[in-house]
């Protein structure tokens, strides 16, 4: 880490296996199946530390990762996007290769569009109708008769209605234990729900997929569904924390980077991270202001307390201290390395090709590749 | 358009080339010349149609944008971002690989490390300082007794002190024609004092190296300075239509994603381009709010009067009216295509791995590969 190029993004192999072994234990205790949300990692390294702690199927957020992670060998995937019409000849493609995918949608012409493709290209779309539970983004009103039509349309072209699936997004806004276990029974709730109205419609929906790493987290009871679909919790990061999810010593990717300047009448750092390096991830800002843009720690992960990435520009970021203290400029000469914990997992780790990965056991130099694109 | 891959970036060949005309012509009316910045575009093609509008010397904000460049025939390169000591050893292989590389500092310390190199790995670094024109970033102030200092710790390593440079980040907050041209002056005036004093004490200083978009385009007097660095110029973008540097017709590249659902209850439509495909730059919402993440066009590239991104998430947006109406749906049905317009280019740019290119006189499809990383 002395010696590596900055600013570069660095993975913590035993915190990943803590995250991954805790969410599973949680989630088998409550007797469901986990579906690993890969839209944070992107990397098949880090699924295969999924599919060791027992993880057989999996989530993806694009097409490229559901081409990206079917070549490596994982076939149950579940593209959680609502579908464009304009991407049903490329799911086609996957699944004539071998792709266990499926599909989700939350409206009629969607529906027919998958129904029409169906038999324009001789395949049966296998497909989860989204649920809203929280009227934060998409999907069918559990008790609404549109989603009865859907099932209808897509059961008519020959295609598997497999069951229900939501996003708790909602969740994110919570600020107490209390409102994240009230909108995961929700969540179980409202899915639950929109399965049993397609059950008594003729429907055998069994699956009931639901999501997020917040609920995930906090859920105590979740009868009735079947998988889970978590993402952050693989690396955790500062909203998880902000929420209650998890502590700053779970979090497991963190950016290097190096000490360029001071701004000597303000007290403040100026390093080679800015926002090509950390992402402009707001993250709980709203919420408390104490992140900025990252919290910063010295090179072993030790928190540098009350310090925080306070601006960045695409090359440049400023590390200032949250009270608006000077900072003590002579502990942090030009050519100091530090490492900044990240707002969002999934944004900043999207700025970089690949991971550095560090393991207390391990001595040589990995790197762990990411896919990206669509 | 109609079959590509959604979220997909374009780019329109003839605004790039209009947008770099205007400004050689501009800069060229001046007496200077023009050092264009890289970091927005990282792709050789457009830095080709730079070349070709007279460009011979370019700016880079990463070593891997100047080992790419070089690679491709760029010889004369700046690296704008204060030089990390770690970041010496790798400018000297690019500098013997025959890369006339300039690298920058603002400090005592990094002067020493690269007086220290330079003995080191026995090359003369060429370097410019960074001048502080108006508080907002980093720099030596102009009439500071260190400027000198580290001029002479350089020379005494046989280091070139090719002059000064500056960047006016503060002339992002003008809301007005006049406050940009006292940016402009002032970022002028600041370097040209900065120049002559490391004249007076002995050093010949004959670069004096400006640059920023909006300063670059309502610069009236550049008298004393003899080279400029715009970047955005070559895309242009919201926030410079904020600003009042461009209209939105300039505005060279654009985000194609299609309708995936709607919020009906909202009057607001679903898309398949968040965060990921637009990136999070907040762009003038300090100003007004106007564009939240991107203005959306239809497929010919006309302005959807009122529509913009609203929110972003991972791979969802929601594209909502600005002043709160409901959109018509019937009007945008899913599987509808739309363009969205970037707040900030050079953020928007980065999400992706290139470009598909379109122009008036061309049939084929072309695509043009970006750089990324460090």
């Amino acid at each position: 880490m002395q010696q590596a190029n900055t600013p570069s993004l660095w993975l913590d192999r035993d915190r990943v296996e803590a995250n991954i072994r805790r969410m599973h234990e949680h989630l088998l205790g409550l007797g469901v199946r986990l579906r690993p949300h890969l839209k944070t990692c992107k990397s098949m390294p880090v699924a295969q530390m999924m599919q060791a702690a027992g993880a057989s199927c999996f989530t993806v957020s694009t097409l490229a990762e559901a081409r990206y992670f079917h070549a490596q060998g994982l076939h149950d995937l579940l593209y959680a996007v609502g579908i464009a019409p304009g991407k049903l000849e490329p799911c086609a493609a996957l699944m004539r290769s071998g792709c266990r995918l499926t599909i989700t949608l939350d409206n009629l012409t969607a529906a027919s569009a998958v129904a029409a493709a169906a038999r324009q290209h001789a395949v049966s779309y296998r497909v989860l109708l989204e649920i809203d539970c929280d009227g934060e983004r998409a999907g069918f009103a559990p008790d609404t008769k549109t989603l009865i039509q859907a099932a209808r349309i897509l059961d008519q072209a020959g295609c598997e209605v497999a069951g229900v699936m939501t996003h708790a997004g909602g969740s994110y806004h919570c600020r107490d234990r209390d409102c994240l276990r009230r909108a995961a029974d929700n969540e179980r709730d409202t899915t639950v729900l929109a399965a049993q109205r397609l059950r008594a419609h003729g429907f055998a929906a069994p699956v009931v997929s639901i999501g997020s790493t917040p609920t995930a987290s906090f859920a105590g009871d979740l009868t009735g569904v079947t998988e889970v679909r978590p993402g952050t919790y693989v690396f955790q990061d500062l909203v998880m924390v902000g929420l209650g999810v998890c502590t700053a010593d779970d979090i497991a990717i963190s950016v290097l980077c190096e000490v360029i300047g001071h701004r000597a009448e303000h007290g403040e750092l100026i390093v080679d991270a800015g926002w090509m390096a950390l992402s402009r991830d707001p993250g709980n800002s709203d919420q408390d202001g104490q992140c900025g843009f990252g919290l910063v720690c010295d090179l072993a992960g030790g928190l540098l307390d009350g310090l925080q990435v306070r601006h960045v520009n695409q090359e440049h970021g400023v590390i200032a201290d949250h009270a608006g203290r000077a900072i003590d400029l002579s502990a942090f000469p030009v050519g100091t390395r530090l490492r900044i914990l990240p707002n969002h997992a999934c944004a900043t780790a999207a700025q970089y090709a690949g991971y550095h990965v560090m393991a207390a056991d391990q001595d040589q130099n990995l790197y762990w590749e990411r896919c990206s694109g669509w």
